[in-house]
């Protein structure tokens, strides 16, 4: 029997600006960066999004972590995700606040 | 014979947040707002891209105007396109400045 080996790496470099504003301007992945960041801390899954199947949902947080917007732990068997906030500060100060702030205003007035 | 009228808005308002990303993530579009943004003065429109035929140009302008990220403007008869810095900045304070700054540092790199 073959093991089943994860050759993913734990977490991806922050992409360049381009890659980064790619992964984030999906409204569905736009939606889980501002809850994780509103959380200040990782999140199960399945409290990042409504409406969305399970698969569809990966696809998401596929590409945020691709992009290095993200990462996946692993605790206590459970899955979370991380929004990497320094990481993305670092790499383009200022954006996520901007984004997550503007984001904020517009959910409260819905 | 009949008449041609525009029957478009001179300037649309700012959309969301998430209508604004999806209107800049575009590498080509990246790239018109970037020069824009660092120019501080409308620019015309074959100043903005590089190795797009210009129907595709026009595509690329017309996403961002519908955005209310940029208008197009029309001088002695010479077609420019402005950046609504003021209008984003008020709508998503913070947000033109992150993203040019890092794609300006990107664009020195390369």
């Amino acid at each position: 029997m073959q093991e089943k080996t994860l050759a993913e790496p734990a977490a991806y470099p922050v992409g360049s600006v381009q890659r980064v504003l790619a992964a984030i301007h999906d409204p569905v992945r736009l939606e889980i960066v501002r809850r994780l960041f509103n959380a200040g801390t990782p999140l199960q899954c399945g409290a990042l999004y409504d409406g969305i199947n399970k698969s569809t949902a990966t696809h998401h947080f596929r590409i945020l972590r691709e992009a290095g917007v993200t990462e996946r732990l692993v605790t206590d068997g459970m899955t979370c995700q991380r929004l990497r906030r320094a990481e993305v500060d670092a790499a383009i100060p200022g954006l996520l606040e901007s984004i997550v702030r503007s984001a904020n205003g517009e959910a409260d007035a819905r």
